[in-house]
């Protein structure tokens, strides 16, 4: 905090410096060279990583390595589920698919009711489990391959992971988690417990992990890279990403109990404009003669933000917009406009996937290919 | 240990003292009146408890008043897996077995595999999981009505109790677990939320839970006592035993890893010989003369004690021999040698019961009547 912001898996305060969280976490930049070679890999690069949304990494390069020298890699991501999914949370997920398209990988994705039950005073378990049904399809929306996708509940595949997670647990104390995590004398045993739990899925394969993921979940990362040579496995990788910033300006990070801050996958056309309109703080001048005369400042202009980390993908387009934004050219309810149109875009072709694969849950969880291997006994 | 003494789950150290023990515990004695009530309730009392090695409680008296208000109860209990069995750690399943047969109760079966594992540094989960096998084959042994008995090992049960244990997890704390069972800092994080998974089949059913077990276990119960009302459960039950003495003397309590202070359930007739001629130790006269002249001491001989907490079970007889034996007509050699034939007779007829039910273990864990209720999903 004396830095003026705070990150860890619970919590994001104030304005990141991602620079120095690099050096706090001990990450790596990812760098011009890092996305030449992924872009050789991959055949292109997706716009969250040639807008640097996805800013730091660890042994990426190794990851792409593995991939060239055709020991291939698994990805893991997680999501701890909560009522509404807002658009901050499938990003990352919309990502990792890009990478199984890309490298041909299996994809694990943890969704960690456990956790979250746990984490939150008020919540009961049964409204978590609720909200993992609605987030899981959310996530079958992006359009991950059924064969090669297995999603989890922790609660439903706790039998099958816990002797990955004793081995792990038994790797780490009250000192190690307190010291990683924050945690108190009051946190309760759950929570103490439950890193062995987001950890155990780096050891599916015995093939690199690389974890697309916010850089807030790296300390886990950290502690797995810490025990799990010890267990006859390889460091996992991961690659993160920043904070969507939430609409009312770029500090902290969007949350699902402040609608005011976040567009939900779930907001109908007319709530997004009114959301945006209303809330999406501006870089612009206080009037249309002073924004003609002095122009807008992108660099704290939320709708701006939003169409340069992901929602104007052409490259092109982001810099005219960019361009008449801070010449003046373009007021800021024009430049609003057009988050508007491709934000509504955006729900509509996931409203739609969502619909057409809402009978799919059983493929990702249980039969399809990756899946049905997955539930077998002792498989760990 | 300023009192000379030391118990946890983990460990005992020195000569118990176990009147100093109820008051530090908070339980209490089980009186001559409770021992009238159990006698009226159960038809009979069992040797264990005319001989007060069952000596203190929780509740018990609201146990016999629920069985014969009609309500019932249920009985739980555990065993941590280790290699060899010996007779102090099977006496408590042939007193669950009485109980369970006087009050026509459902018996609980905890094998927790997963917390020997984490206990211990250098265990493998494997060769816990080889032991669990072999000591359930011993519990079968002991004659559980398979249709009201549920034997479960924590790392094939997890998934049924894991909402249960996080219901649990979420109501303790690091200071509450390190208070308890003087947990540490250097404490792994397996062993912090065990807690969770020792209580959880307490709840198992919504009537009163009964729990034969060793004092050492009792931390346990108070922290379930604590937080059950808190779940809309019963607090639980409990029937705490001494320990069975080490054949070396009265201090601590017999170790697997010590064969010279335990009998076990595998000893063949000569070891037995053996050891209790070797080791076990002996409140007599060094000399046939001396004893014959001032007696042995009954209290400190370890032979007698064994006699009287379970292998001679009539009551006349072991007055008798106390008698001889303290005026100097009983020699060590004879009083050992009455021991020797009763363990040998008890080992055979365990053995016997063993072989013929060794088939019986898929009945216990899954198929008998209540172990098959157990598995249906979302029963908790």
């Amino acid at each position: 905090m004396s830095e003026g912001f705070a990150v860890t898996p619970w919590n994001v305060k104030g304005k990141v410096d991602y620079d120095k969280l690099i050096e706090q976490f001990g990450t790596k930049k990812i760098d011009e060279q890092l996305l030449i070679k992924m872009r050789n890999s991959a055949g292109e690069l997706h716009v969250l990583l040639r807008r640097g949304i996805f800013f730091s990494h660890r042994d990426l390069d190794l990851v792409l390595q593995d991939f060239e020298q055709g020991k291939g890699f698994f990805l893991y991501t997680g999501r701890g589920p909560s009522r509404d999914m807002h658009v901050g949370h499938i990003i990352p997920f919309i990502f990792t698919k890009w990478l199984q398209e890309k490298f041909n990988a299996n994809v694990y994705i943890e969704v960690t009711d456990d956790e979250k039950y746990l984490a939150k005073q008020d919540l009961e378990l049964e409204e978590v489990k609720q909200a993992a049904k609605e987030n899981i399809l959310d996530i079958i929306a992006v359009g991950f391959d059924k064969d090669k996708t297995f999603i989890f509940q922790d609660t439903q595949y706790i039998k099958q992971m816990y002797p990955l997670a004793l081995k792990i647990a038994k790797k780490l104390n009250f000192s190690e988690v307190k010291a990683t995590f924050g945690f108190e004398n009051s946190t309760n045993i759950g929570m103490l417990f439950y890193p062995a739990l987001q950890i155990a899925p780096t050891f599916f394969e015995k093939k690199r992990c690389l974890i697309p993921a916010g850089i807030d979940q790296d300390p886990y990362w950290r502690l797995q890279r810490d025990l799990a040579p010890s267990l006859g496995y390889l460091k996992a990788a991961a690659i993160h990403s920043k904070f969507f910033p939430p609409l009312t300006g770029i500090e902290g990070k969007m949350s699902s109990s402040q609608p005011e801050t976040a567009i939900y996958l779930t907001d109908d056309e007319k709530t997004v404009r009114n959301k945006i309109m209303k809330y999406a703080f501006s870089g612009g001048q206080p009037t249309i003669e002073l924004q003609r005369k002095l122009g807008g400042n992108p660099d704290i202009d939320i709708s701006f933000i939003w169409l340069y980390y992901y929602f104007e993908d052409n490259d092109k387009r982001i810099e005219e917009i960019r361009e008449e934004y801070t010449s003046g050219k373009m007021l800021t309810g024009e430049l609003k406009e057009i988050l508007i149109e491709k934000l509504n875009t955006f729900l509509e072709v996931h409203r739609q996937e969502r619909e057409k694969r809402k009978d799919m849950i059983k493929e990702f969880m249980y039969e399809g290919k990756l899946a049905s291997q997955m539930w077998e006994n002792n498989i760990f």
